[in-house]
């Protein structure tokens, strides 16, 4: 099978592509890995073909040439992050949703000039991001897509248009809701939730970290690992029982920032903690508070996706997979 | 003020202008009433000017033209209809999304250019079409947006761009979720939801109705002067209490087939009830099953939306109001 990955540069494409090369039940499948992006992805070393392609969904010939190579498997994760999307409306709506738009009209082309025979597996990559307050204390599957920010309502957009492709066997689509992905490694990003990989990573490293929101903030969290694991895991399972239903609400882990802190206190010491450095930012707050709690994901975990258990264990495998040796 | 009516040669549409020009609480603010739509729109008596325009909103040239008018309150009432939308996809995204894209594109050029000091109110027509099943068994404000048609999907998008246009500052807008309107005056209409008119109006009128589900469907259902009511309470209220909740499920009558028979029944008796015939069809029937049977609108009640209390209330506001005498 020929897979793409959209976003393939980016550190969950990344996650993911090393996974697939990294698992025997994938590369017995895999005979050509594409990896997609707005600069040239990195390759791991793998038992199938890797090319890399380089544009931008904001461009449509773009989905065209991507359809045209009839990937049977697409995980699609590229996108605009929520800070970027908030400051540059039109730059947000045209790449995360313009783009996904184009990229589904260009799989529904083929699909027609197949005579309906190329139907596409479609992960596509949302986001906690799709809700709005006021929340449940945890937030079911049921609970309605009301977006705070431009990114979110693009994401949960993205979400209508998968479900309906879907829906008319143009594709077979799933939209993925991925917790808020710590720790992230590598440098800060424009998300507003960057702080929260930050304020672990950072420390973790000897750096100072800024801590722009109150300790209180809960969120939900889970690691890159389990995003790379989401993603193949929903590459897997048997979309026709959801029916309409084509987005879910992840497994993750619900804590505070505070109890971020006593987690990295009990794995890494006072030393540790102590490089972390309130510094509140209005900015980030107002969009933060805007943010999911916890939620109870029961289809998902009907389904057989597992996130970690604890924040602990989020840490943990940041140190084993990405803190620099 | 200047009011534009999209989708004003349409049944709501007149309803409305006519609503309109017959209130006194309108007619003391209103200056110039637009009325646009693909058909030039017939003109109430009315104490303001009455302009008509036509063009379709495929044309994004056309949002452009509207939103240079600079009108202060916008009612957008134009779409494709369910079964129209749904048999043929690219009409139905085009008009129904992209068209309402455009709309909302036009109206943040034309508020860029007046340095944000243009802000109109738009007011949407959504459709009870972006819910799909398994329901509860009253959909309360907070259910998700899962829809089973096309239709739906592209009410549920336009609903997330007039929320972020709205949050941002561009517009000051409300997605209004329309019960099915019953009971419609004039012609069947391509909707799949046409027989709940049909079978109530084509018997007043002396004529048969096909009837194409069974009696036991349940449905949820609103007057078309209750509509217009909607659209002119929604321009009547403060937005801003309703932060980033902005599409509202509306009151109405949930109703079995077999209960709006009987309110027919009542009404005008057995020989005009005899006219409805019974003749099943599996396309209306698959579209018609996985439509919401009841609601629970708490918001939209408390900010004052008001329907009728009883089907046998919406057979006598057809009588009154649209039965050939």
């Amino acid at each position: 099978m020929r897979v793409l990955i959209i976003g393939g540069a980016g550190m969950v494409g990344q996650k993911l592509a090393n996974r697939l090369a990294g698992d025997a039940s994938w590369t017995g499948k895999i005979n050509e890995l594409i990896l997609y992006d707005v600069v040239s992805a990195q390759k791991p070393g793998a038992a199938f073909a890797i090319k890399t392609m380089t544009g931008s969904l904001a461009d449509a010939s773009q989905s065209q040439t991507l359809a045209a190579l009839k990937p049977d498997l697409i995980f699609h994760l590229a996108a605009i992050v929520s800070g970027d999307a908030e400051k540059n409306f039109e730059k947000g709506w045209d790449i995360n949703a313009r783009g996904s738009w184009y990229l589904l009209e260009a799989l529904r082309a083929e699909h027609e000039a197949s005579a309906g025979s190329y139907v596409p597996k479609l992960i596509f990559t949302s986001s906690i991001a799709v809700f709005g307050p006021p929340f449940p204390d945890k937030i079911g599957d049921d609970f309605l897509c009301a977006p705070m920010t431009s990114y979110g309502a693009q994401k949960a957009m993205t979400e209508l248009l998968v479900a309906d492709y879907s829906r008319k066997g143009m594709i077979e689509g799933l939209s993925i809701r991925l917790p808020t992905i710590c720790v992230r490694p590598g440098k800060a990003n424009l998300a507003a939730s960057s702080f929260f990989s930050g304020i672990i990573r950072e420390p973790l490293n000897g750096q100072e970290a800024i801590l722009p929101v109150s300790d209180s903030v809960r969120h939900w969290h889970a690691s890159p690992r389990s995003a790379a694991g989401f993603l193949a895991h929903a590459a897997n399972i048997d979309l026709a029982p959801l029916g309409g239903r084509r987005s879910l609400n992840l497994p993750g882990v619900s804590c505070t920032v505070a109890e971020q802190i006593e987690a990295l206190r009990k794995i890494a010491g006072e030393d540790v903690v102590k490089l972390i450095k309130p510094a509140p930012d209005e900015t980030i707050n107002a969009i933060v508070k805007n943010w999911p709690r916890d939620f109870d994901p029961q289809l998902a975990t009907s389904l057989g996706f597992e996130a970690e258990k604890s924040f602990e264990e989020i840490i943990q495998v940041y140190m084993e997979d990405d803190l620099p040796k």
